[in-house]
């Protein structure tokens, strides 16, 4: 069966969005910390147009890397995993196949 | 005579380079104060974004109006002395049309 025509339990809906969101809210505080690190390190105007194309980049990532779609989430999980946002135990209650795709996709 | 015709000595251009560098500086200077100040106030992503917002106006506002070209000067410092970043008096040492010129662009 293709991943993206997994069907998803009530409970695993719930599941998978809570580790979604978790995971979201990770990146973001990745992102507010690193731009905080990046601005203290701020003294020529290169350094600004730097954060500027760093912003750029990140804005386009996220916007992208979060999309709730259902057909997509068990890539976007073992993204999510590769990335180190989000632990396999924080997917516990999703059915051990999903769980077994999403950590195997996670090594690529 | 149309400004951007105006003749310029060695001395003016000179003196026309110190004060663009250092109008630019200045610009800069508040740039990455404006920048600090913002970074300090994040909270969410939306601020991040904000900030993303604020940069990609400023990088194409500096690129457009840090333009060093001979015909422009007149109306390039009259910009400079409306917004602050400079003072009439560090062009001291123009030929004082080209000083009535910049002083009454810059009350527009």
């Amino acid at each position: 069966m293709n991943v993206s025509e997994l069907e998803w339990t009530g409970t695993e809906q719930q599941i998978a969005k809570a580790a979604f969101d978790r995971a979201y809210q990770r990146e973001i505080e990745r992102l507010i910390e690193s731009v905080q690190g990046q601005v203290r390190a701020i003294s020529v105007v290169e350094d600004v147009w730097r954060l500027h194309d760093f912003l750029s980049t990140k804005r386009h990532e996220i916007d992208g890397k979060y999309d709730y779609e259902h057909a997509a989430l068990i890539f976007t999980f073992a993204g999510f995993v590769k990335d180190g946002l989000l632990h396999l135990d924080e997917l516990a209650g999703l059915e051990s196949s999903k769980l077994t795709k999403i950590a195997a996709l996670a090594r690529f």
